[in-house]
């Protein structure tokens, strides 16, 4: 579990730089599918991850901006360090004696939904690679080269190695 | 790890279907980013888990077609369901005491590259979630829904449950 939460965070890290290097107008210009932008794709990541494990699996008090109070990619990285702060030591606690563990969503129509704890971290693992998969098209709209969505030969393994039959 | 490939190889069933009801046309038509064409997207996702887990994980002589030898939606479902009838007895065998057992990869330049089982369990389901979520980007563009990607909500839990903060 702990790896591909480790995986996802180096690869947004990796996307945040990517972003560095593009104009503001292009992380803001509408483009098809999923969350529709880059930069609000990037912000929906970050508040999807703390809203299930900071304020659903921990009952944390949370406090989500909305979009437009933190409408720049320096703002959207902080947020980002900010929610990973708080959530980190409890991926990093994660054990298999939490799997079955239930939380309880209350959705939009009022009903309680009950989850495991496991089922809840896969979802978040999952949707995260789903919306960078997206960025990675927008990447080649724009010309330019996406971010490597490849686990093996970032090091997560102690060992940085190569990779044949990569994505 | 059972979990997010049962996840993957549902998805990847409800991406068949979807495809059923689209054009041959379409599934072959040039688009920017990722493989570049919905139908060889699949085909590259069942080539790489296969490849992994029965070609490099359990060292079976494996039988990869090119792409040119079965390009219909139908004979890539049969490729689908042909490798994982051999590598799901694997993947529902796993336990702890694979995560760290040695493969080692012979690159395309003859390098010998040594990784752990559970790193290339973890790359392989990031890969397939990944190009996913470029198979999304494209739905759209043909002006159609995608499959949905969440993972809460596909009974793998036992349970078919809501998601109030879904993808």
């Amino acid at each position: 579990m702990i790896k591909l939460f480790e995986y996802n965070w180096q690869v947004r890290k990796d996307w945040f730089e990517w972003c560095a290097a593009v104009s503001h107008e292009e992380l803001m210009k509408q483009r098809t599918g999923g969350i529709g932008y880059i930069l609000p794709t990037l912000y929906h990541i970050v508040a999807v991850e703390y809203g299930w494990i900071c304020g659903g699996i921990l009952q944390n008090p949370i406090e989500i901006p909305a979009f437009g109070e933190i409408p720049s990619l320096k703002q959207i990285e902080q947020f980002s360090e900010r929610c990973h702060s708080e959530l980190a030591p409890f991926v990093y606690g994660w054990n298999d004696s939490l799997e079955d563990r239930i939380m309880i969503d209350i959705t939009d129509e009022g009903e309680s939904v009950p989850h495991p704890y496991g089922e809840v971290m896969r979802h978040v693992i999952a949707h995260e690679i789903h919306h960078i998969g997206q960025l990675s098209v927008w990447s080649r709209e724009i010309g330019k080269k996406p971010v490597t969505a490849n686990l093996i030969g970032r090091g997560l393994y102690g060992v940085t190695n190569g990779d044949s039959q990569g994505l």
